[in-house]
Formats: C-alpha cells, sequence, structure tokens
C-alpha cells in the first residue's frame, strides 16, 4: 500500500472516529463530490467497518450545478425539490451523522447570476428546517473535510500539472488535519484540550466588546452578548457526543450581538462564495448592519451575500485565529473557507450559533434573535486577520485588555 | 473537437432528441454511475439546450453500492428511504422523462447475499408504486441507454487495456445506437418504420402459442393471450410522445399469457443479474410456471431471481429477434442486457407489459393479472436465440406458420 493511500486510510479513519464520532447503529449522510468519489469509497468503507447502520451517499457534480445554474430559470430555484429537503429532515429526525467532503473548485461560478444562488441558499434553508433545527438544538453530529480534487489543487498550485498539484493539496490538507502525526486519533484529542484554557479566560472575563485594528485599516468594534460564550476545539451534542463540525479547526469563536457592531473592516484574504471570488473588500458597520461595501473583485457576489435576508448584512460570528496558527505558517492560501477561515481571525454575515448562547440551543431562532443572536439562512465566514492585527477586550465598566497584540495572542 | 468528442455530442443529442423526446419546459431525472459523469454533464447540457426546466441528476457508485450489500443488515433493505420513493414519485406526478445512462461491471456483485438484492428490488418497487403506474399506464417516457466505462469494457475486451477496452466500447455503442450515420436522428425514424411491416403481419396473425426450438435443447410452448399486441421500434406515450425505452433496439415483443407456458428452454448467452453472473441455464416451465431451475454458473442468483415472487416465476416477455440483428453481427458479447438483448431472441420472468396487451394502460395490475398479463416486482430478460433457433406460430385451430427459421425471420 502506497503511503498516499496509508494516510488517506488513516485520515478516513479520523473522520469518522473523530470528526463523526460516529455510534454503531448510527446512520451517515455523505456528500460529496463526484471528483472525489475514490475518497468517498474509502469513507463509506470506514464508516461501515465501525458499524453504520448504512450510509447513503449523496454525489453533486459541480460542473452540473454550473449547468442548473446557467440554464434553469430564477423561479426554478425557489422551488426547492421536496425530495431533497426530506432527505436532509427524515435524516435529522433520525438522529444520522452529516458529514460533507469538500473539494469545491474556487472558479466553479463565477459569472453566475447571482440572484439565483440567493434564491438557492434561501429556498434550501426554509425546506430544511427542521434539519437546521436539530444541528441548533445541538441534536446533530455534523462534520466537514475536504478532499483535493484537480480544479481546486491547481487553484492553489497554478505553477503544478494537475497530478502534482493534486499530491501537494493532499499533502497540505494531511498536515492541516494531523494526518502526518503517529496517532491522529490522539493529537485530535490533544488538540481539543488545548482550547481549554484560552477559551476558560475569554469565558472568565465576559467583555462587552472586542475592538479589531490592523494595518489594513480595519477599526471596528464588535459588541458581544452579556451571556455570549466562547467555543472552539471540537463540539459535543445535547446528549454528550463529542464531535469536530469541522477538520482542520483552529479558532475560538462566538456570536456577537447582532445590533452592536460599528467601524470598519478589511478583508485579509480573497473570499470564495460558491464558486466565486470576492477580493480586496470592506463592510461599514452602524448599530449592526453593514451599511456599506465596497470590493475590488465581486462587488455583485458580496452585494448578493448582503441581499439573502435581513440577518445577511449583521454579525453571526466572532472568531479569533492567531497568526502563527499552523495553516497560515503553512503558507498556503487554500481559496477554501474551512482552511482560509483558521488560518486568520474572521467574521461571519448571516447566523449565530445558538450554543455560543447560555441556554441557547433551548431558544427559537426567534427568541434568539429576541436576545442579540443573528438570525439569517447564511452564514459567511470571511477573513480579518493580519500579522499585525490587534485585538482589544473591553468590559462593561470600560476597563481594557489585550486579546490579541501583532497577530497572536496577547495572553 | 476530437471524433470522439463529436460522436459523444451526437450521441447525447440523440439520446435527448429520439430517446426522450424531450419537451421544452419538461423535468428530466437522469441517473447515471460517477464512472460516467463526463457523458451525464454532456446530456445534461444538451438536455438544458433543449429547453429542459430543470435536469436532476441521480449518481449512484457501484463500488459504493456494493459496500452497502456487503455491510447492511437484511432489514436495511426491507426500509426502501422515503426520499428516494419520493424522488422517483414526485417526478412521474410532474410528468419528467426519465433517463437511465447504463454502465454497469457485469461482476459488481459478485458474491453478495442475493436475498439483500431481492429485499432491495421489492422494498423498491413497492415504494415507487405510483410510479410504476404511471409507466404501465403509459404516461412517462423513459429511456435506457449505455456508457462505456472501465469495468464494464475491460471485461468485454479482457485482452485489451482499460483505455483502449473503453474506446472500443464507445465505439461498439456507437455502432449499436447508430451515431455513427451521417443523420443518427433521422436513423431512427427510420429505424422505428422498419418494423411497422413485422409487427402488423404478426398482430394480423392473432397466434395462439409459439412453439421454440433451438439446437442447444430448447423446446418450449409458449401461449399468448388472445388480446395480446406485438409491439417494437419505439414506444409512445398516452398523450402522443414518441420516444425509445431502450437504446439500441432490435426487438420485436409481446407479453405471453402467464398460465401457458410448458418445455424447456436452454439459455443461450449468458445473464448478469445486478452485477452477478448465470451462465448455461435451462428452466423448465408447466401451466406458465418455473418448476425446475439449473445453471452451470450462478445457480443461486437464478433462484434469487425466482423468489422475488410469485410472479417472478412465470413470463412477461416474449421477443422475437433474429440472428442477423447488428448486434448479433457484431461479434461483441455484451454482458449487459441492454445490448444482448437486442443480439437474440429472449424472454423475461416477471412483470408483463401494459401496452402489449389490447386496452392494457387502462388497466390496474390486478386486473391485468387476471387477463393473463403477469404481475411482479421483478423484470428479468434472458437470452435463448441460437442461430438455428425455429420459431413456429400456432393458431387457435391449430394451423401453423413459420415464424423464424435458422435463426432469422422466415417471413
Amino acid at each position: 500500500m502506497s503511503k498516499v493511500t496509508q494516510d488517506l486510510e488513516k485520515y478516513a479513519e479520523l473522520i469518522i472516529s473523530s470528526g463523526c464520532n460516529l455510534q454503531p447503529g448510527q446512520e451517515l449522510l455523505l456528500s460529496a463530490s463526484t471528483d472525489s468519489c475514490e475518497f468517498a469509497r474509502m469513507v463509506t468503507a470506514e464508516a461501515y467497518k465501525q458499524g453504520a447502520r448504512r450510509v447513503t451517499v449523496r454525489f453533486a457534480d459541480e460542473k452540473i450545478s454550473r449547468l442548473h445554474f446557467e440554464h434553469c430559470a430564477l423561479e426554478v430555484f425557489k422551488d426547492f425539490p421536496e425530495w431533497q429537503a426530506l432527505l436532509s429532515n427524515s435524516m435529522a429526525e433520525k438522529g444520522a451523522a452529516f458529514l460533507s467532503i469538500i473539494s469545491d473548485d474556487p472558479l466553479a461560478m463565477v459569472g453566475i447570476d447571482q440572484s439565483k444562488l440567493v434564491e438557492h441558499s434561501r429556498s434550501s434553508y426554509e425546506a430544511c428546517k427542521p434539519f437546521q433545527q436539530a444541528i441548533a438544538e445541538g441534536k446533530l453530529v455534523w462534520c466537514i473535510v475536504a478532499a483535493a480534487a484537480p480544479q481546486w489543487a491547481q487553484h492553489v498550485f497554478p505553477q503544478l500539472s494537475a497530478e502534482e498539484a493534486v499530491d501537494k493539496l493532499w499533502q497540505a490538507i494531511f498536515s492541516a488535519v494531523r494526518v502526518n502525526t503517529a496517532d491522529p486519533l490522539a493529537a485530535w484529542q490533544q488538540h481539543r484540550k488545548s482550547f481549554d484554557a484560552r477559551k476558560a479566560w475569554l469565558n472568565s472575563q465576559h467583555f462587552d466588546r472586542l475592538h479589531f485594528h490592523s494595518e489594513l485599516g480595519t477599526n471596528l468594534v464588535v459588541g458581544l452578548n452579556e451571556k455570549g460564550l466562547w467555543q472552539g476545539g471540537g463540539d459535543i451534542t445535547t446528549s454528550g457526543t463529542e464531535f469536530f463540525p469541522n477538520m482542520p479547526t483552529e479558532e475560538i469563536f462566538t456570536t456577537p450581538n447582532r445590533l452592536r457592531a460599528e467601524g470598519i473592516v478589511y478583508s485579509s484574504m480573497p473570499l470564495i462564495h460558491y464558486g466565486s471570488p470576492i477580493k480586496d473588500f470592506s463592510l461599514s458597520f452602524k448599530n449592526g448592519k453593514v451599511v456599506d461595501c465596497s470590493a475590488k473583485v465581486g462587488q455583485d457576489v458580496l452585494e448578493a451575500i448582503l441581499s439573502i435576508d435581513k440577518g445577511a448584512t449583521r454579525l453571526g460570528e466572532c472568531a479569533l485565529v492567531p497568526w502563527d496558527s499552523p495553516i497560515q505558517q503553512s503558507g498556503i492560501l487554500f481559496f477554501n473557507t474551512l482552511f482560509d477561515e483558521n488560518a486568520s481571525c474572521h467574521l461571519a454575515l448571516g447566523k449565530g450559533f445558538s450554543d455560543c448562547f447560555e441556554g441557547g440551543q433551548k431558544l427559537s431562532e426567534d427568541e434568539l434573535e429576541a436576545v442579540g443572536v443573528n438570525k439569517s439562512a447564511t452564514h459567511v465566514d470571511f477573513m480579518i486577520g493580519t500579522a499585525n492585527m490587534s485585538i482589544t477586550g473591553i468590559k462593561p465598566d470600560g476597563h481594557e485588555l489585550p486579546i490579541f497584540s501583532k497577530g497572536n495572542w496577547a495572553f
């Protein structure tokens, strides 16, 4: 067996054991792209090895998806297929684990009419409410991981041949997810624990707001919730199953108050949104709401995000990632949020996290909104961290403490 | 553009235009394997070019399917996923065209517990009754075509490399479906008409039964229905849309009387059933029912077919294909029913065709059964034609007329 095959098998095992923490007799819904078919087979085999009752594999093909968006009328995207909603909702109902293997071409959807993507995202969210609700209530295990595929790999490593680029991207993935350690499962247990001290400190400080500064011009105050919680290093269901929603994960994050962001923030990395790039952009906030936006590339894509619903103009996440994070240090720009968000402090427009609010998993979407947790059909991360970012925590009484200094943890 | 790409595009156009006769604004459900992903993209693009409202592509992966059958408990196959049933049934409800691109590895399921395959087939049929019913009532367009894929190609051409085998199988497919003619669409119009004279003659004769003889030992009398109809060369929906359920198609066929088959029949080609081969087999019939069976290879698979339900032990189809059919003359054994059934006279165990009975499309399954058209969850063709097959038509008064002599049409 080749080294790569061995690493792929270790990775598949890690995903099913640690990412999904799959229980014997549990069902698994695996979403994958046709271009990562072989890895999907390995993951399916591993899930059965670990006792899955049934693995349902849902393949999508980006080139076919692009054809849909090119040719279908806007109204078609308003009509989300009932069978697709039933798939997600019935799997949620039976407590399946939801695993997505992503391998997106960063440019898959360039030039597509953004209003169709917006409609799709909106109708999908509406139709899959029971599934979304189960996630928000902490009832489900879900996990997003990556697989190297030619289009993506060549975007990351444009100077290499497709084959070399795929190999190199696999190596970068293996490194980011600690597959190249002696015992990846133990490495992830250790990784989980490594977040504890910083999370505990942040939660103990009860900051009222954070003040972000960067050399790009960012000068933003993000208001937090009184009952806000900092999370990171993995998640746990209400019934006690530990899992990792994202692999890799390097962030400690919370949900800010939806009504309290003031100032301007500049992006520090390109954002790839549904296969279209947005570059060098800024957002101005007033009373928590985006009141102005500007992008050198992808202004229409950025505006489309903001148009999804009113929640899309407000913040749902505020995440801290030091500049010395292993993914930032790899020097690779992945053009993929799963990686890039773990290389940089970031914010997200759209939906907030119920588990970042004390008792939030027992509240409805509307109740969460009322207490300050943003409600939206979307959630779009964008990177703001830089080598010289400073973040200051401000207490309700105005007392200030440094959180980040020169891009890294200050405590 | 290479010659192969040109031919693939002509083939995609032929499938959507002639096979599906897709109407502007109609939906298409396309089922394909991950290993024919590229061709599925071309067909999807063509469907949109011809005005499809939406193309829903359902990918399956044989290696993953095999994992399911290897690892899931039998009970899992009794529980057909509701979302899958909803997909088929809702598409039928909205009058979508159903297109399947097949590329099956003939040995994909060798060694799999047949009872699981039987349960799957049974529960799928039950759950998709509205879809099945719409087909039986002649309301739907459905079309099965093939795409070359490595596993299948290397089984057909074991002496060639995977790449060479795939190329050669594509050429064989192009030839069988007349893509290598100057105007394939016109060739298929012509082909449709070429069946008319023989169908008309057979329908005018009102044979009571057919007597099959072959040098392999076949000596079988198949009773026909008084109101039976011979079909072939394409189909037409009750609303008047002409389509081709199979491409290629070289057969003229009817549904025999389910209670009247007597004698023994020997297979003339291997039968691949859900990825398991059955070779050199015979079936003995009494009062229309299989009372004995024997296979040199795949006895368990054959017995599994017969165990699906009581209808699986009786005949649902009797099809006439001359030995000089172009597919037989190609000398290629395709190990795939779509091709092999068009190279040889064949019978099918299981479900009969409502459109092979006068007024049959207005009858329920049970009503059809009562008048002699077989009812079953399955339909399995098996080849019996040989170079020396003779078939005699016998009228109700005992008068005999030759239909086949030395393997070919005798009239």
